[in-house]
């Protein structure tokens, strides 16, 4: 991902003049402010403007609450409680804007999270750039033989490099052609509009994308998940780093409860309490499916 | 609405200490910031926190239509383009927060915007403060007689006098019984979640509320509006003199387009149109309802 | 909660014309179809309209997952899956309308659940009835000692007897002085809109509420929970009851990954494998606090 | 749009089957459940499930006015006076399921709107079929001058000959490509999910859609305005001829005062009366923008 110099001095020049505010300030997220985070072999993503901190998750908190939060004397003990108890909407009162450089299939599984605000550039209006995703070799995998909607062994030798060259062979050509379709050079030029169904999938896009913090924890416990699609994990990875400095608290909270947490079903609960009190359970008295029973022991043994 | 010294204390110690930001700044905004505008008897509104400004809308803009923006060449021009042509998504860009002391009938209209955050005092957990919304004179209006949802003349001497002395003598009497519930002075004392229900509807509560400006802007069109209800409408209006300052260019275009604008029907166009044509056009060959005419006559003659 | 004979025939009419429809049709959902189910003193809860059932769901999930979905072989093992996986999308595809009659106070917490439809009677335009909801002597309990906003011990004897009478004493007064303030009986007569003030929350209002089954099974997940304030868990018990026979076999799945199930955080995983291995782990080697310990203890001894 | 035999079968025994049901019934929407109405060259629309009709709106608007709605007496009317007046709620108790096969381009403009239900085809589970959107000779148009945004004058001859080609053979050579990445024939075979990164955008993908009436009201009003692009307006297009038989009275009211309405600004408003008054008004004394007066120009005269 490397920013033009237009781009860089761009930054530069924003982070260099500082203003004084009467606003909750995160200094953990004023180093992030503008910086390009490289996703990918093109993308990015960087923060453009935030709003709140860990103290603004605790003031919200104490105003539902009133005098009923006084039992929790600390805001660390307060943010895991709320986070325990599912207590949403004091974490709805941080919001996020990012700006994000991105392939154009990962735009289309981003979008599915419809509790947020985007602004995406228009292939309507403008021009896209000629930018196209190629996967690195260590992520160019086969599909998984277990897991319908998953990888499986990585690709190698003469396999790997062919669709390596059919993916930049595709993606050139059918840029040119997108070119030479828009030209004005001794023809009338097709629309936009129209020339920007001749490009891809992995073509990248950028957007806006803002966000309250509560809804990012929610695409983020998705979108970081190990199940996810490599390629947008790879920006969930990158968020959670610039989250953790934004609201310690908070993604401590969200990491422990969320990330590294477990759903169990009322079955589970039952097989662990019997586990617990010695008891053998096997599949056939577990009262799980396969599926349920190969999942559960994947995790518990 | 008198602050107890306390909370003015806290205001003047958070308008005290400026910081150092990287974020958009508005400077219009930041004299507001956490300062109590009065609204009604015992209301109050506040900002407590924002994010962007009118940069921040043709920032978001200019990402999405990439080159396409160019043609516009001020901020003012594009920001009124953008309201003309029900683009949405740019003023989506900006976010304020604000701590509202409201009366419940007034929240509960409030609340039926539901694009919106809310941490609401919850009287489960703790004891509302002793504070009725009581109409002051000139707010003390008859059902109108045309108008099925609306007010009308005002109430005038003894029945004026009868109407707050009910008003007020129920307002304390159930505040008295509220609390001698929950007593747990020689007794259990009710549960707060029971006690509460003996409380009515002009009780004050409070929260935060968290909203983008495109639906600011939604909830304001229609609460500023002169058919809203007066009491919901103060804080509408206190709200419109907040935002006037934060986003001036925004304001203006919502002010023209929205709040001063009119909806036309296809009927109301083609009357319009005849008449430009020198025809008179009456109630019988409009096309319209005897409804539909009345307004329409209302605002055109 | 008595029908007026005017109601009952209105709905005696309603099921006694059966239509054709090319539609998905649930069996069990038919038989509930504008019967009204009593909830609380004066409450009620009845299905208006429905769209979908079990197979909707698994139809929408086999055009996601496509050739996908050939593996799970059977409807019911496809929504487990769903439910077990987090694939909410699916079970958006069903909808139900109900209309409810509730208390105010319970109408204020059921109305934060923003994603719903909600049409509900206005106090601006219409004049609410003299129903009040007054607990029965084996809810009204006192504040609990341990749970800042849940109930304890039953309030008995004496104490019982003057709340329950203070209740009803302060209703009937102000629904008293609501009529008086109202009528137009030789004065001009308050505006509706301001004489809804004087009621207190325990009046009751109704409403239409229109939900996906997603967000209906969130709603009941924390409606129905035992922390949940009994008012609105009547009501979501009422929903439980009326859901299961629509989609049994979505219900059943939600029964069991979230109303039975538990979730877990990082640190309750680690404590309980430690345990299936034979330690003996305690409050202070867990990692936990106080709090979450407590509650840690309290699910698995 | 060719069905398969299968598909056709699979409709016809959908349609062959009426049940009985107690909910409401639109008898003009029956006539379109399941049948696939074609759009673009093999794209569909059609009606999977609906709920509610003309009636469900009114009487939701009953129980909201209560008494307050008796003085306007039919069903048309009050339709037309809650579609004046912007009373939304009514209008989202009516919900449609579409069943929609569309091009990719189009369904990343579609996916926007963020308050429906959506499941698509994934192609990280199932493999696309071979079917792209190729536009007919008489949508084939140049960028529009005038617009940033919109088409002009059509291609013709060599021009549109060799845009059409090239769309065709760029379609297919990423298709065959598609397919031999995939391929497990004598290697490990590209993961599904990375694979699809190589199909160009106007590749058809398909989806199951659920909305309410009121939101979808919105979408129409923006996709089925002649501004919109042609692909997208082709779907709204057809939706519309749906509607209208579903909710009559609903359709002819958006007809009325959305679809062939006006906005007109403060300084429209004003310039209107000023001409009605006898006066000449020029872009100059307007108050207007060039771009404003040009537009206002563009209906008035």
């Amino acid at each position: 991902m490397p920013l033009t110099p237009e781009q860089q001095a761009e930054i530069d020049e924003q982070r260099a003049n500082p203003r004084p505010t009467l606003r909750a300030v995160s200094e953990g997220m004023e180093k992030h402010l503008y910086l390009a985070h490289p996703v990918l072999d093109h993308g990015l993503i960087r923060v453009v403007d935030y709003m709140g901190d860990d103290a603004a998750i605790t003031q919200a908190a104490r105003v539902s609450y009133g005098r009923g939060t006084k039992s929790v004397s600390t805001d660390e003990g307060l943010i895991r409680y709320l986070m325990r108890h599912w207590h949403s909407t004091p974490f709805e009162m941080c919001e996020v804007k990012f700006h994000v450089k991105l392939p154009v299939f990962v735009a289309r599984q981003w979008i599915r999270h419809r509790t947020a605000n985007v602004n995406e550039y228009s292939a309507r209006y403008s021009i896209l750039d000629r930018e196209f995703y190629i996967p690195a070799p260590e992520h160019l995998s086969a599909q998984s033989a277990v897991n319908r909607q998953g990888r499986g062994e990585l690709l190698e030798g003469e396999e790997a490099a062919r669709v390596l060259d059919l993916l930049r062979e595709d993606a050139m050509r059918s840029y040119d052609h997108y070119e030479s379709m828009l030209s004005q050079d001794g023809q009338k030029g097709l629309a936009r509009e129209l020339a920007r169904m001749n490009l891809p999938a992995n073509v990248y896009t950028q957007w806006y994308w803002k966000v309250d913090l509560h809804n990012l924890f929610h695409f983020l416990r998705l979108r970081a998940d190990s199940h996810a699609q490599y390629e947008i994990r790879a920006y969930a990875n990158a968020m959670c780093d610039i989250v953790r400095d934004w609201v310690p608290f908070a993604y401590a909270a969200f990491e422990d409860y969320r990330l590294g947490g477990v759903q169990l079903s009322g079955k589970g609960v039952e097989v662990l309490k019997r586990r617990l009190a010695g008891e053998t359970v096997t599949e056939e008295n577990s009262g799980m499916s396969k599926g349920e029973w190969r999942e559960f022991e994947g995790l518990w043994g």
